[in-house]
């Protein structure tokens, strides 16, 4: 079948190979004329035969915003709109109004992964009605990985992407149990070759998984991972999952520990501990560390 | 090779299978007469030509030290004693002291692979002095899977045991993750096929892993867990973890949230939440719920 | 100085009578006709003289909303509206742009006292332009604690319900600590009189407060709280507070601690929890609790 | 009435003072001669009279150990000992035993209060048999703060241990609560004046305390706590809370994201964010950082 593809970064200009590697027809429009096939959104609408399927894979937030408003000004009745992006689930319902008021389609996909997925396929799960997600499933079914899995039509519209964003809190929360009991490995004399340790758990054990592969990757090239900091970004999702949860009243400590690890990470002093260590000084007379790391003098209290 | 077993439960009864399949002469002792070899420790020990190699598998704590002290009385110096159980680390190198004060040597094992072990094989971290660990490897080589992978030897007297409590530790921050996830797709009216949400994830995900497999068995089984209750025990191992942690000053947000989530799985009613009710009901004049469930009056802040 | 209040609940009603006890005029105005002084809305801004100063004390969201929309049809230019109630701060810099749209000014007063502000005097943290605040400060000074403290300027509109909001943010942290160490304590024979220690602690520690006095008082009713169930709601604030801190990347552990205490509290069962205990059982052939709360046969692995 | 004081740091050399200002006679005893009363411990007991009562005030674990060794050679049936200092409650049983083989009693007294203790009092939580209570009571009355609170006796050898350090558990969530919430004010550039925020809730809130009054303090000294780094010790009793927790399988998610926030303040670099880090750009090609800080080239997938 024919698509028509907005966004052709790393993720998108991998999904175009796959999908055109499975036969089908991939028009793909990007702001960076070198990846581009058309010059124009315009050219990309009037290049496709009616009814139109286009694809957006750019960032969440504005510019799919902006994406959506202009695809809904150049398609026709009968057109669709998938959003593969990392949209928040929320927006998915709006973008699906406001298309529906034009007779445009909508379907939202969370597309999991990452640089693996040229080669091992991506898995998706997606949101919408039926009838516009079956108009899709061609190109569905060419980026999906082989076998049984990796494809869900998970609910209405939101879905997809709320499934892809609890996917990500659920990643969030592997990661950082694995890089605890890493830490609490390393801590340890007794314990003489981590690396080894986490090797070895690759079968036989209740916590292989993908994740702990890449975990060996990453200590087969550093056994100490010395060339990295301890710095995490976070893409949005994490935050996400725990508002879902907030809105739903679901406790959810593991996620939210996960998150807020990562929001420590990134900070070059916290200010809350700074509050500690007053605290501290105020009522026990405790030393403080100043800001240059020296040990500061004791507060007195009065009448000492 | 021969090997002395001590405890053929569920764990050693299999273990005992997977050992003599690989062609290995095992001698099992268990207090039920119906599953041992001989009738008393005495008489395995006996069974045995030095110099010997004794198994245990028996649960940590007293059973395993009255367990040791026994062998230690009735083994011979140049003989070993390996502990398979799930000792806590520390009790790992009282017990390689008081066997090498009489010459017998000892190896920590933790084995991971619970009711699947029998056929895929039992992922094995080891602890202890390297000729020591040489003399059990036949006896590793059997019980470990097939590959490259699932066994380590990790570092002196206790390092096996320490290993295996680590995966534990991640075992249950993963497991929180994924239930974590489960029930705030649960929560969501958009979200209608959370099963199939959870079976799309086997493949091209993230967080595909052999514990997710599992969480798909259990959903193919019956799709809500309606028929369990969020009642989970603790094995020790996770406890275990964070006082590790908490001895290294490592900080353990996950895991350690996994835990108390399965302390709070099994309480009827939460003491610290009827502390919370009361402050509400002491300076808000909220409304309370009495033990029996109705909403009880409102206390009155004195001159109102 | 003349005031129209709006909302002449528990709060309202209360803060009515000790403005009024400062000598004040307020025109006070309630759907329930039981407890309003006029009649309508429209008949509340035809009393007062202008220029008008309006306080809403009605619930945050819709029915506060529906009264500045109808406070922006009935004041004049150089009117002033304060929103006293416990809304979202967010929704402060929208009212404050509606209204000034119009010429009228706005306020946003975090209030804080519960049933015991009639008597002590309220908190109050408030947000706007420094004139604005500074026509309100005659009701501010009647409001709040005899003393120095109790009141603040915090800073433009949104800045008092922020303050508030992380004031309660604090409170669940705080009622949380009280909470988790009743518990424990509770939880040790050694320790005889529980009651008796948090009494003790009144004076001369380092944790005396306003509410562990609460806590106290709640302990001398009820030893052991036995009337109570470990029930709690949440007011909204909480929610809010670590909405917030995700939005700024704060790390917020022991307030969301605290927030998703509550959450579980009110969950007769943990959807999160069978799916721990569906795990467990499924690599572990360990007992279930079906939901009769009886022990389950095990689940048995294939080959077993 | 006549006590020996082994001991005369900050705490013991105040406490010295208290006591002597009610009246008692104070033998003191410290290493540091320009303390000290006597020259030694067995002087200290040859200048009391029998039955002599000798509390220990010297820093736990090893140095506390050795000063009950050395008490239970040097005193003798019918004496009795204090431990005020910050032993584990676990210990106070073992001294208990050791003591009383010979005759001697032991209490066990949670001394609160740090610099301010002098003049406010001490808040004292003493565990032991009523007989050994009542024979120390006019030193406890004379240490406590004036009113009604301030003492308890808490139950049995121990107990006044574990209420301290349930207190100090206690203390650090609040002072989290405090510091979390801080934090975030500080992040919103709408609220201006987070100093006079924490100023004013001093009085009409209901997170008024004395920790708050502290913060107070602090942040007149230095709005921004620029001078400080976010660094703080822990002094062992949060710990100890944590783990008597894990022993009674209670839910303790506050205190423990307190005692982890102090661990994560005195690290570096996180390790378990390295293995973040390191997961991120394994499976994502996500920048990563390296240990100098800059931006180091992304991973690239095989096949890409």
């Amino acid at each position: 079948m024919e698509l028509g593809l907005i966004g052709l970064g790393k993720m998108g200009g991998n999904m175009r190979e796959r999908i055109r590697q499975a036969g089908h027809t991939v028009v793909g429009y990007d702001r960076n004329p070198d990846l581009a096939d058309v010059g124009s959104l315009k050219e990309l609408v009037e290049t496709l035969s009616a009814p139109r399927v286009v694809w957006i894979m750019v960032p969440a937030g504005a510019p799919t915003q902006s994406t959506v408003d202009e695809l809904g000004d150049l398609l026709s009745p009968g057109d669709l709109v998938i959003d593969g992006g990392n949209s928040r689930w929320t927006d998915d319902k709006r973008h699906a109004e406001q298309l529906a008021f034009k007779g445009i389609g909508f379907v939202d996909a969370g597309v999991s992964g990452g640089v693996w997925g040229l080669q091992n396929g991506y898995a998706l799960m997606v949101g919408g009605k039926a009838e516009d997600v079956a108009k899709v499933q061609p190109i569905f079914d060419a980026l999906k990985p082989a076998g049984d899995y990796g494809f869900v039509h998970a609910g209405s519209a939101g879905a997809g992407h709320f499934a892809k964003m609890v996917h990500n809190g659920i990643e969030y929360a592997m990661m950082q149990a694995y890089a605890e009991g890493w830490e609490l490995l390393e801590a340890v004399p007794e314990v003489t070759d981590v690396h080894e340790v986490f090797r070895s758990w690759k079968e036989g054990t209740v916590i292989r998984s993908w994740l702990l592969d890449l975990a060996v990757n990453a200590l087969d090239d550093d056994e100490h991972l010395e060339a990295l900091r301890g710095y995490a970004d976070d893409s949005g999702e994490g935050r996400w999952t725990v508002e879902a949860a907030i809105d739903h009243a679901v406790p959810l400590p593991a996620i939210t520990a996960s998150l807020f690890a990562r929001f420590s990470s990134r900070q070059e002093d916290s200010p809350a501990m700074k509050m500690i260590a007053a605290l501290r000084n105020q009522f026990g007379g405790h030393a403080v560390t100043d800001a240059s790391g020296h040990t500061a003098k004791e507060h007195k209290a009065p009448g000492n």
